[in-house]
This record gives structure tokens, sequence and C-alpha cells, in this order.
């Protein structure tokens, strides 16, 4: 384990009496709650690239769980006496610049947005279940009980990249650009909010390990719908 | 009660063991699939337009219902036989035309557009639940049940206008807008889909008539969210 003192890079080894603020847990909740009402309203209004009507409903109907999951992490916001729209707003930017750098071209570029978005986010999920307390801890994997549009979005690539396995050069090349400014994002994040970052790292570890293990997750994932990495 | 010919004035007198055939029903429901479909993704969309992170996520999780509402309708085309996405496609171009010359600039007028949509449905689900059978009938009953989004939008407006009494002449033009643009497809809807038509004006009546009383509790809902017609 690397012991930088960049804030970045978000190393921190605390011992083992060591609890997350309520504040961080406030920023933790807020950045989840806000990824899960954006993926909601990304996954509707890409709904619209569907090449027909019933695939086009599928989409829609997988975005319910987002509005679920946001609704139950605003819920336990307002319990800690935060204003879930306050513990979100420091989180929009870095949302918006990654949907502007990455809007979908077509269906299957937007399947894909959804696989590897809710995908990466449910690792993310796991992986800070493990450095927060009980309450928050269940609340977390009740989240991730929630029907996957991760599932929908799988079965529809794989479909369509084996009817069409020229589409699968462009699409894994499309994965690759997704999760590249996706870490971009994340770091940024990283750097401007360090008691987020130290809860995440909370464990030992580090931010940048964190994104690491993801991204080897996720290339695990392309291959799982038969894509390169 | 006028005895038109004309297909595009819906007028039917059928005795009383007129029974809307099974297409007839199942273009009705597929008409009411789309709108519901419709409706979620415009609100999904449109909640964009709101001015905070709390307001754009209830017109999210209020957005939910009318999926809700579409897997019922969807769930019934398919008892009957029909395949949803077939059943929805004779009337996609209608509602792209309506939403093509009613797009909101701003929150206030997407406000507007969720509430008269909203309502002007739902009264018109009412209206044809007297012409169907007990189990489209029960099942008419049970989308009515659901959530209403009307019910936040009207808060909204009416919160809007008591703060900027200003705002409430532009916002009764787009009202008059969205309903004039409304008819102007259904007319155009009655005329293509004469089957559908008939069972529309089933219980006697015209589908001119039915309009008309749609307009009239359009406008006494106006009033109550402080608007003019």
């Amino acid at each position: 384990m690397s012991e930088s003192t960049d804030p970045a890079a978000g190393t921190a080894d605390h011992g083992d009496d060591w609890r997350p603020s309520r504040e961080a847990v406030i920023d933790l909740l807020g950045l989840l709650a806000l990824g899960e009402l954006l993926a909601f309203e990304r996954m509707a209004v890409d709904a619209r690239l569907a090449p027909d009507l019933g695939r086009r409903a599928r989409m829609s109907e997988a975005a319910v769980g987002e509005i679920r999951n946001y609704r139950l992490l605003a819920d336990r916001l307002g319990e800690l006496g935060a204003d879930p729209a306050e513990a979100m707003a420091p989180f929009k930017e870095a949302f918006r610049a990654y949907d502007a750098s990455t809007a979908p071209r077509d269906w299957l570029e937007a399947l894909v947005k959804v696989y590897v978005g809710d995908a990466v986010g449910d690792d993310f999920f796991r992986a800070v279940a493990e450095q927060v307390e009980a309450d928050d801890r269940a609340l977390i994997e009740q989240v991730l009980e929630a029907g996957s549009a991760a599932e929908f979005a799988a079965a529809e690539i794989r479909a369509a990249v084996e009817e069409d396995p020229s589409a699968a050069g462009r699409l894994s090349l499309w994965g690759r650009r997704l999760v590249g400014e996706g870490i971009n994002r994340a770091q940024g994040v990283a750097a401007a909010h360090e008691r987020l970052t130290e809860l995440i790292a909370g464990g030992g570890g580090s931010v940048d390990e964190l994104l690491r293990r993801l991204t080897r997750a996720h290339q695990d994932r392309m291959k799982a719908v038969g894509l390169n990495n």
C-alpha cells in the first residue's frame, strides 16, 4: 500500500476503531443518490433510441429500480438530518461532465452505457459497504438487491453481438471510453472531497487502488457480453 | 344527437346489445398504453428543466405511476393475444407530432403539460371505461387509482402562480395551446381508426361531443390551479 500524501490518491490507513463521520456518510449517500437519480433519467431519455416500442418500454421499465434506490438513499439522508438535494449538489457537475462526454449515438451504445454504469456502480456500492456502519450497510445491500438494469442491458448486448459480430469492436472501444471518462470524473471527485475519499479508503487501501479493482471487474464483465477490453 | 356519416365525427348509436370487438379493444388499450409509456418518458426528460435537484427528483418519482400503468395495460394486451408494441405502433406518429409541437421551454411549462395531459388523460379513461366490458373496466379503474402525477404538478403550479401572479397569463395561454394541439391530434386519430372511434362513441354520442366534454372539464381544472382558460 502506498502512503502518498496527495489527497487525490486517497490513501488512508485508519485504525480498527476508525468510524466515518456523519458528514462523510452524508457525502457518500449524496453521491450514490445522485448517481441513481441520474441513471434513472438517462435510461428514460435513452429509451428513445430503441429500435422498437417493445425495447423502448423495457428500458423504461428497467429504469424504475434506479428511482426506487434513489428514494431509499434520500430517505436515509433525511434520517441523518440532511436535505437530499443539498447532499447531492456537490456532485452534480461531475455527473454532468461525464454525461456530456459520453452521449450515446445509438441504441447499442446506450445499452453498453447502462451495463457499464450500473455494474461499476454496483461494485462501488459493494466496496464502500465495507466502510460504513451496520444501518448504512443494510441500506446499501437493499439497494443492491433491487432489480438490475445491467441484466436487461447485458442480455440485449449479447444478442446484438451474436447477431452482428462486427459490432463488437466498436462497442468494446465505447466501453473503454466510458470507463476512462468515469475514472477521470471519479478522480476529480476524490480530489475535491477529502472526507469522502477518507471514508472510501477507510479500510486501508486508496481510491486509486479501488479504481483499479473496479476496472479489472469491468474488464471481466465486458467479456461476459462478448466484448473485448 | 347528430347522425353524421363522417367517420371523423365518430357518431354511433349502437343498441343495448352492442359490444366492442376484440380488435377495437386492442386499439384502445394500445392507445392508452402508448400514452402512459410516453407520459413516463416525457416526465423523466422534462425533469431536467427543474430549478433544483429536489424538484427534479420529485418529477421523476411522480413518473413511476405512468410506467406502472403501462405495464398493466401491456399485460392486458398480452392476455388478449396482442403484442403490446404492435398495438401501440399505429398511434406513435400522433403522439410524436403532439410532443414536437408542444416542447416545454421551461419548468413551469413542463408542469402545465404534465397537469393537463395527465388530467385530460384520466377523464378520457373514465369516459371510455363506460364503453368496455367488466374486465377492461376493472383494469381502467386500477390505472386511475395509481398515484397521480397531476397532483404533484398542480401543487407546484399553484405555488408558482401565487408567488408570481404575472406567470398566470403566459401559462394560461400555454394550457390552451396544449389542449388545442391535443384535440387536433385526437381528431386525426379518430378519423384514421374507425373501429376505435366506434368504441369510444359506443354508448351514443360522438367523439366530437366527448372532446367538448373533456375541454370543459379542462377549463375548470385550469381555474383550480389559478390559471384562466
